[in-house]
C-alpha cells in the first residue's frame, strides 16, 4: 500500500490518538501540572511500546523526564536521531481562547478549509512531534524501516530544555546517531515547504541600574538629579546608530557576510512585504540599513528591549523619582557569533556608557548559539525529495530567525546535524491562545516523514 | 503669660491631643477608611468648638469633607485663612516601618536629639496643620485674637484636592480674606528657618506608544519591526540635549529669567552639595547646565519619567516585542510656564516625534500652574518677624521645587497670595515609612505661627 493510502485509511485514528495526547495538560511550566507532564510521558511510553521500538524508557531527570525509545534494525545502517517534545506553553490568557484549550476541536479557518485543530500543542509540538511516531507506523506497515531510528522526546523545551543537556552528555552512546530530525519550526504557506537551515542563536540579560538610594519626590528632587529612567532610555537609545545598526563595539565582528549569489538566491524567498506589515497593522518597518526584511530577520543580528519597568507603574499618576530602573534585552545571533562573547561584550558596553554617578548590575539570563547547516547533505537532500514528493515543489532552504538552543548543542555534544522539517504556519499561533494545526498539515507531515525514510537509508 | 511659656505648661496636652488625630488612620485614597476621614473631620470640628470658633462645619464634598471655622471680631480687621488638611499617605510599604504607622510614637534621632514623633501623618500635614489650631489656642488664652481668622482644612491634598476648587468657587464670599497662611512645606534645617516664596508647576503625563497590533516572538520578528520599547527609549532620550535642557520647542518661552543680583542672594541660602549627594549616595549630579543645583530644584524647570513598563517585566525572561510600551511623564514648571499649554507642547512635540508607522496616545493626567510671591508684603513681613523671633535667625526666602496647585488656585479665584511657613525637614520621610516630626519643630511651630498674628494684625 502507498504511504499516502495508508495514511488516508487510518487517519481518524491517528487524530483521536493525537487528541488523547493533546487532552493530558501537560504545562511544563507549571508545578501543579507535574502528573500531567509524566502522564504525557507514559502515554508516549506506550505508544513506543506498541510501534514495536525496543528499550523504551521514561529517563528520569531533576525535571520532567525524557521519554526514550529505539529500533535498531541493523548496526551497519545509517541512523536518525527524532527529537521533540511533549510539554506545551501555559494557556494564558485564558479568557482569548474560543475553545477550551485541552479540548481539541476542530474548525474550519481561511488557511485551512479542511479544518485544523484548536488546542494548546496542537501544533507546537504534540501534533508536530507525534507526526514522527505514525512515520514509524507507516513504515512499519509498508515495508518496514530501512534504517535504524531512536526517539528522545523531552518535556522542558517550552521552560528553557534545562536538564536536556546533561541527559545528552551522560548518555552520548545512546544517542550516536547520523542525523538528527525535528518538526518544531515552520514552512513557507500551506503548499510553500521549507526546511529550516538555520536558526539565531540567544543572549539575553537584565539590567539594574540605580541612581538615587531610594525613590525621590520628583517636586524636591526634579532637575537636580539623574533619573535612572531616563538614564536608561538615553542608554539604551544610544545601542542603536541611525542605520539601526547595534552600536556595541566588536558585535558584528563574526557575523557571516554572505555572498551575492547567496543573497540573490535566498530573495526568491516567497515573501511579501504589504502582506507583513498589513498582518502586524503597521505602516512602516525598521532594520539594519542594506538588508531586506528577510535578511533582518533571519542572516543578521539584532537587539530588542524585551521588558522595561521603573518608577509608578499602576493607575493614576505618582510624583516619583524611582531609585532603579530595570530593563530585560535580548539579542537574536547568526553564526559565527559566540552567546557568551556577546553577553561580555554587552556588558562591557553597558558598564562603559552607565553615567558617572549612577551603577549598573547586568545579570545573564540565559542564552544559545546560532546554529547553520548546508543544503549539501545526504540528509538535506533526502529531506527535499520528501517535500518534493508530496507537496510537488522544492523545499526552500530557509534560515530562521527564532532559536532552537539545543540544537547547536547538539551539534556540539554529538557532532551531528540537525534538519529541522517543520510543518506548522505563522498563523498557527504557537504560545497564544487559540494555537492551532491544519489538518492537512498534519496528515502532509506524516507521508513526508514517512518518505524522508525511504529517500535517506 | 508668654506664648513660649503656655506652650511649655501645655505642651504634654497639645501632644496628647496631636496623638489622638494621628490615630485616626485618615487615608484618603483608601475607600475602606472613609469613616476614619469623618471621624477626623469631626475631631477637629469638636476641636474648633472648644477653641471657641464659630460657624463650625463638616462641608460635604463629592469626595471626603473639608472642615470649616472662623472667629470674626472684627469686620475691619485684617482676615487670615488657614489652610491645611486632615488626610494621610497610605501606609505602603507596611514592613519597612519600625513602629505602627498610626500609633505615634517618640523616639530621638541625630537630627532630633529631643525626640521626634514617629507616625504617619505627624508631619504631613496633621502635625503642621495642628500647630495652627493650638496657635489659636495660645492667642485665645494670652490676650485673644487680634485678627479674624478663617480655617479651610480639606481631607483630599494627598490624593488631588478634587473637590476644593469647587468648594473655593462656591464659597468666595465665606472665603474671603487678606492673606491665606499654610504651613504644609518645610525649613532648610532645624536652626535656619525659611518661608517658601515659590512653587514649581505640575504637568503630568502618560503616553502609549504602539507598534505592532499584538505582542510578538522576538525571534521570529526580532530586527524587522520597530519595538515600541525601544522606540519610547529614543523617544524619551530626545527630551534632553547635551546641556540637559528640555528640548520641546517652546518649552522655555516663558520661565521667568531672575537677575544676576537675585542669583547672587539664592546663592547665599546654605546647601552643602556634598550632603546633598551623600544623602542619595549619588558620586555625581546631573541637571542644566548653567545653574546651581538649589536653582535646578527652584527656578528651573525639568522634565522626569515617574514611571516606564512595558513587555516582559516578571521574573525569568521571554522573547517578546511588546505590542505597546508606556511611560507617565511629568514636567516640573516655574512661573510664568502654564501648565495647560506646556502639556499641549509635550502632546504636540511627542506626536512630531512618533517613528513614521508607529501610533501614540497621550493622556493627560493632572496639572498645577507654579507660584510665586513677592517678600514685599505685609504678611510676609509678620512672618519673617514672627520666625525671627522664635529662632534668632531671618528666615530665608526659597523657592520649592515641589508643587501644591491649589495655591495658585487660591490666587486665582480668592485674589490672595499665600505665606507658606513650613517648619518640615528634608528627612522627616513624608509619603515614606518611618515619617516623623521633631517635638521642637512642633512646639516652635506653634509660637510661631502665635507671633506671626502678633506681628501681622
Amino acid at each position: 500500500m502507498s504511504f499516502k493510502t495508508y495514511i488516508e485509511s487510518n487517519k481518524e485514528r491517528f487524530l483521536s490518538e493525537l487528541f488523547e495526547l493533546i487532552k493530558i495538560p501537560s504545562v511544563s511550566a507549571v508545578t501543579e501540572h507535574n502528573n500531567d507532564t509524566r502522564n504525557a510521558a507514559k502515554f508516549l511510553f506506550d505508544q513506543f511500546q506498541s510501534l514495536g521500538m525496543d528499550n523504551c524508557e521514561i529517563c528520569e531527570t531533576k525535571g520532567h523526564p525524557i521519554v526514550y525509545a529505539e529500533k535498531i534494525i541493523d548496526k551497519n545502517l545509517p541512523t536518525v536521531l527524532v527529537y521533540g517534545h511533549y510539554d506545551v506553553q501555559p494557556v494564558d490568557p485564558i479568557e482569548l481562547w474560543d475553545t477550551e484549550p485541552f479540548n481539541p476541536t476542530i474548525k474550519k479557518t481561511d488557511i485551512h478549509p479542511e479544518g485544523a485543530i484548536f488546542a494548546r500543542g496542537s501544533c507546537d509540538d504534540k501534533g508536530q512531534m507525534f507526526m514522527h511516531l505514525k512515520a514509524i507506523e507507516v513504515l512499519n506497515n509498508n515495508g518496514g524501516l530501512t534504517c535504524n531510528v531512536k526517539f528522545m522526546i523531552e518535556g522542558e523545551e517550552e521552560i528553557g530544555s534545562d536538564n536536556l543537556e546533561a541527559f545528552v552528555k551522560e548518555n552520548k552512546e545512546k544517542l550516536k546517531c547520523d542525523i538528527i530530525i525535528v518538526s518544531d519550526t515552520g514552512m513557507i504557506n500551506k503548499t510553500t515547504p521549507s526546511i529550516t537551515v538555520g536558526l539565531r542563536g540567544l543572549a539575553y540579560l537584565e539590567v539594574e541600574l540605580t541612581g538615587p538610594n531610594r525613590d525621590l519626590h520628583s517636586g524636591h528632587y526634579g532637575g537636580s538629579v539623574a533619573n535612572p529612567i531616563n538614564s536608561l532610555a538615553k542608554m539604551i537609545s544610544s545601542l542603536h546608530n541611525e542605520n539601526h545598526k547595534v552600536t556595541i563595539p566588536g558585535f558584528y565582528d563574526d557575523v557571516i557576510n554572505y555572498s551575492d549569489e547567496q543573497r540573490e538566491k535566498d530573495s526568491l524567498i516567497p515573501f511579501d512585504l504589504n502582506e507583513f506589515k498589513d498582518s502586524l497593522k503597521i505602516k512602516d518597518i525598521l532594520g539594519e540599513k542594506n538588508y531586506s526584511t528577510v535578511e533582518r530577520r533571519s542572516i543578521r543580528p539584532c537587539l530588542d528591549v524585551n521588558g522595561i519597568w521603573g518608577g509608578y507603574t499602576e493607575e493614576g499618576s505618582k510624583t516619583v523619582i524611582p531609585s532603579k530602573a530595570y530593563a530585560k534585552i535580548s539579542m537574536r545571533l547568526v553564526s559565527n557569533q559566540d552567546w557568551k562573547k556577546i553577553s561580555r561584550l554587552f556588558t562591557e558596553h553597558m558598564q562603559n556608557i552607565t553615567p558617572k554617578g549612577m551603577s549598573i548590575k547586568i545579570n545573564e539570563h540565559h542564552g544559545g548559539q546560532p546554529y547553520l547547516t548546508s543544503t549539501d547533505s545526504k540528509a538535506y537532500s533526502a529531506a527535499s525529495k520528501a517535500y518534493m514528493s508530496v507537496f510537488n515543489k522544492e523545499p526552500f532552504a530557509v534560515k530562521d530567525g527564532g532559536s532552537i538552543p539545543i540544537i547547536a548543542q547538539f551539534e556540539k555534544e554529538l557532532g551531528v546535524k540537525t534538519i529541522l522539517m517543520g510543518f506548522g504556519l505563522d498563523s498557527d499561533a504557537i504560545h497564544s491562545p487559540n494555537e492551532h494545526f491544519g489538518l492537512s498539515n498534519f496528515y502532509n507531515g506524516i507521508e513526508t516523514i514517512s518518505n524522508f525514510y525511504k529517500f535517506y537509508s
